[in-house]
């Protein structure tokens, strides 16, 4: 049998393990920040209405440009985020994954560098490698915000290429502000023209308004969004950005020409017909995220403030022992590797008392002795 | 307003323009090698019915690895293309083009060299520049074939980590037989070990069998396919391969995770269901495809032999004014940049008749004195 030591495989590939979560086949799954509402059936009959019209031209590629589905998502972008953008201002790709990447094949690549700041989305660093772009894990505080003063030395030092601020951050749920970002904006723009890429997946979800506004004027400044998250559609793979036309235009030279697929199109611009519906799904998830928060602390645990749709709890002696346990009584819950602590997804009411249940059964027998250290768990 | 100058831009994509056929508003359009039949009204209302089956889980993610579609592409394989293959042995992605940059992101890439024979399919050249793979053309005779002997010489110095073999060939319809294939797979491997890609796009439509039967003890030779032409669905973007199991799993260390869409993985599955329909307008295409090549050879053009759902004919003096005099008969086709040839994708038979007709209006004034040579018209 042929192994992949065998094969004529880039070096730096060997060895390497398949990126991913487990997809493991438990009751409560709240492990990849999916939404936990299924799409309501007036849109499941919409979304086979659009995609039957779409089939019927199959034969055919798609838009190769997308314009009907990219003047949808800016006219929802212009609607709910403060800032008025045009389909021009707006790409699309399969997932906001590659929406990275086609940023990083532009404005990254061989010989340049790339900086986030750590614990973060960590496709951030494994895009940047894929493309031979250097990365460099920037500074953040003890309660995983920015540590901005650091952050400026180091991107006057270092000079990077692209600079990816993550906001609201998987996996810690922390915002960073306007003021903050702007500083880094200008930070990087002072020590060399760089594109600073602002990730809110998780934006529709946070207590602070969205830092689209802040494009303009900025032509080096590009938001990214998803529609996995707010529009309980990770299934349909759908990311995007808004930016200066310049940058749209950049990624058409590396786009794959008819990327986006008809029933992708199809399908996304059903779920924008529905956007108000899902958008109610999120203020629930709100509901229920600064529940798990309360409810976390009141067990005693030390929770970092969130602004996404998962929290992040700890902190534990052995965080993968911890997250074993939790899975022990049923619910799956995520272990993105920073050290003591867990992230959780925000369930339906139901799921997240069965996540509370858990959390409290393996409180004592896992949690640290500085977890109980009053400050630190305000 | 900001132009692209302004930005941050790698260097080598300055200047460049988007790669993609010019998508004009004509009522004939032979110009992109699609399917001309849209699929079958039960086809378009299974996809519905799966798609909406996919929908009320859109929420989640997708099945990260296919595991479903690959082993129904697997089975059509097995049945169609004289091989058995396993779940295990295929893989796919968003078009064949996500399909040959995944390829590249993990055999090619900065210091790593491609070699295709050009002309050829214009992806293979632009991805390998894309992904920072070295690219080099290959020789192809005069007739279109591959050079095989020099073909040998140059790959034996040059040591190319990717070989690409486009059969049938776009645009010039050319098959690879068995034997040059494995003259050029041991040349390759003689060399050093490198992956050898054979891109049958178009395989459905050869007069030669599928080449395979070619992977089974070679680990390091894939075979591309894709959806958008045999099953007519260019709007899927639905590309895969055949290969060792262990290429997937290098695959797998450079696919973004969950790359394809539940929508993508569903409409795939009901394409699949009508095999049998689809490959019927497969053999109505080939019999209008050897009526284009036996009556452009009639009106005296040199026509290329095709194995594909299109044909080069020539030779024209100045073949971009020739696509134009053709276009303003209403029939878009396509100037792929091979000097004197012009493609035209295989239509209905009415779309093939008018695209005859305009062919015989422009042949007089657009051909060259060398076009009446008999030889080279045979």
């Amino acid at each position: 049998m042929t192994s992949l030591d065998d094969l004529p495989l880039r070096d730096e590939l060997r060895g390497q393990s398949a990126y991913g979560a487990p997809q493991l086949d438990v009751s409560v799954r709240l492990n990849t920040n999916e939404n936990p509402y299924p799409l309501p059936e007036p849109l499941v009959a919409r979304i086979a209405e659009r995609v039957a019209e779409a089939a019927r031209g199959l034969n055919r590629y798609p838009d190769r440009d997308a314009v009907e589905l990219r003047t949808e998502l800016a006219a929802y972008l212009s609607r709910t985020a403060g800032h008025q953008v045009g389909g021009d201002q707006v790409w699309a790709a399969n997932g906001s994954n590659e929406v990275i990447q086609q940023l990083l094949q532009a404005f990254g690549g061989p010989g340049r560098t790339a900086i986030g700041f750590e614990p973060s989305y960590s496709m951030h660093a494994l895009i940047s490698r894929g493309t031979g772009t250097g990365w460099v894990s920037g500074p953040r505080h003890a309660d995983f915000t920015i540590d901005v003063a650091a952050a400026r030395r180091e991107i006057a030092e270092l000079r990077p290429d692209v600079v990816f601020i993550c906001s609201p951050n998987n996996p810690t749920g922390t915002a960073t502000d306007a003021e903050a970002v702007l500083a880094l904006y200008d930070a990087a723009q002072a020590a060399k023209p760089s594109l600073v890429v602002v990730d809110e997946a998780y934006g529709e979800f946070s207590h602070q308004a969205s830092l689209l506004p802040l494009i303009e004027g900025r032509p080096n400044l590009v938001l990214t969004r998803t529609m996995s998250k707010a529009f309980g559609a990770a299934g349909l793979r759908l990311g995007y950005l808004a930016a200066d036309p310049a940058v749209v235009d950049a990624l058409q030279l590396v786009r794959l020409p008819y990327h986006l697929s008809s029933v992708t199109q199809a399908t996304a611009l059903a779920a924008l017909e529905y956007t108000d519906t899902l958008l109610g799904y999120v203020e629930q998830l709100k509901v229920e995220r600064d529940r798990l928060v309360a409810e976390l602390r009141a067990i005693g645990y030390q929770v970092t403030a969130s602004d996404a749709n998962f929290v992040q709890f700890g902190r534990f002696a052995d965080s993968h022992a911890a997250w074993q346990a939790i899975l022990d009584h049923g619910v799956l819950i995520r272990d993105n590797g920073v050290p003591g602590r867990l992230r959780v997804s925000t369930g339906t009411p139901e799921e997240n008392s069965a996540f509370l249940a858990a959390a409290k059964a393996v409180f004592a027998t896992h949690t640290t002795e500085e977890q109980h250290t009053p400050e630190e768990s305000a």
